[in-house]
């Protein structure tokens, strides 16, 4: 039959898509990640199988899709959207060369609205014309030297773990300790946490919050301060 | 009463969020983007009060914004995500400064959703663990240099008029000739139309292209044919 990625959105269940609800609503088979909420699953019907995607590696989850694709609706739910570090691409290639019809429907990315939970806008006008998002799972691996100098926001995606050493290497690279940075775990989430402090207090302002959490570097994260503070001076 | 930022996502109506939608159909006034499609103002009932953005300074619209949001529940209604080139930070510190209660409710924005409706994943393993996403309407005010060098794929928001300039001062910036670029023209919509070229190119190959158009530079260009590609092998 087909397959649709579906992006189930950064985690509050209502910023799914229209769509991606309607596909989720109607098909045979799920297959979701752990980052998908509780309340999205129960909106595949009762008798849909329902696969977690946790402990398997990329090529059984795409095998998957291409088994069940063939006879059923699948609807493979991520978390944020298929193609921003979700690695809907290699499902979709592995579809693409089965011959299973798929469509993708994107999602809402953390990227933008785990900061927007925390009132921070990744771009704004005076602060911020560009915005780049990077996986920093793997510090070591990172050209800090070209995320330092590119202009703009920030937005680091699996970076909590390695913070300190980002956050380090960022500052050797050139980009001032003085930039502020925020830390939103579990955002747009009943568990929402978030911090906030200047580049060079960053690692041990951050310690204890857990993950999933992204990192926000970059002059807009003041931003969000001064709408915070403007909105409690009117209070 | 209160004010909703509501993001509509990159064009299709049915890539607005379930709690977007909720509040569109709820809301008393509603003051639009021309990039909100029609279906979607159709949904605001049908006494609300209608007002489009267009020929408004933004000033205006945040006066607009506040006064109504005083006594009435108010969507906002913008083209993909509010705080993504959405200028949605200048409109909730208004919101905020007037002691106006509001929200965010972030939309799928056009930086994933419209290269993946092209068929592209912005992120794609082996192929690029970084995006870049910048304004792009003054080419000349831009660090083309870091943004020549910083890892992963770029995508430029407002770069159609100036495509030829930009790809000229990527490649003077060390951006090789042979980077696979897209740009996609309403993308998502009915009207979607979009063009490859290599970054040594593309200004020739977009020429006809109309706005609104993102353009999409790097490898995952290429890793989006081979997933056409692959399909139509299969087919």
């Amino acid at each position: 039959m087909s397959v649709a990625l579906v992006g189930a959105g950064p985690g509050d269940p209502e910023l799914i898509t229209v769509r991606g609800l309607a596909r989720l609503q109607a098909c045979e088979v799920l297959v979701h990640d752990r980052l998908a909420g509780k309340e999205l699953l129960a909106e595949a019907p009762a008798d849909a199988l329902r696969i977690p995607r946790e402990g398997l590696a990329q090529e059984e989850v795409n095998a998957l899709l291409v088994a069940h694709g063939r006879r059923r609706r699948v609807v493979r739910l991520k978390g944020g959207d298929p193609f921003v570090f979700g690695r809907g691409g290699e499902e979709a290639l592995a579809l693409a060369r089965a011959g299973i019809p798929f469509e993708v429907i994107p999602g809402v990315s953390s990227l933008s609205a785990v900061p927007a939970a925390a009132g921070i806008p990744v771009t704004h006008r005076g602060a911020s014309a560009a915005v780049t998002a990077f996986a920093a799972h793997d510090v070591d691996a990172l050209d800090t030297a070209a995320l330092a100098a590119v202009p703009g926001t920030l937005v680091a995606f699996m970076g909590l773990a390695g913070l300190s050493r980002l956050a380090e290497r960022l500052v050797v690279a050139g980009k001032p300790a003085s930039t502020p940075v925020a830390v939103v775990s579990a955002g747009t989430t009943d568990g929402q946490r978030s911090v906030t402090a200047p580049l060079g207090a960053i690692g041990r302002v951050a310690a204890g919050l857990e993950t999933p959490a992204l990192v926000v570097v970059g002059e807009v994260v003041a931003v969000g301060e001064a709408i915070a503070t403007a909105a409690e001076a009117a209070a």
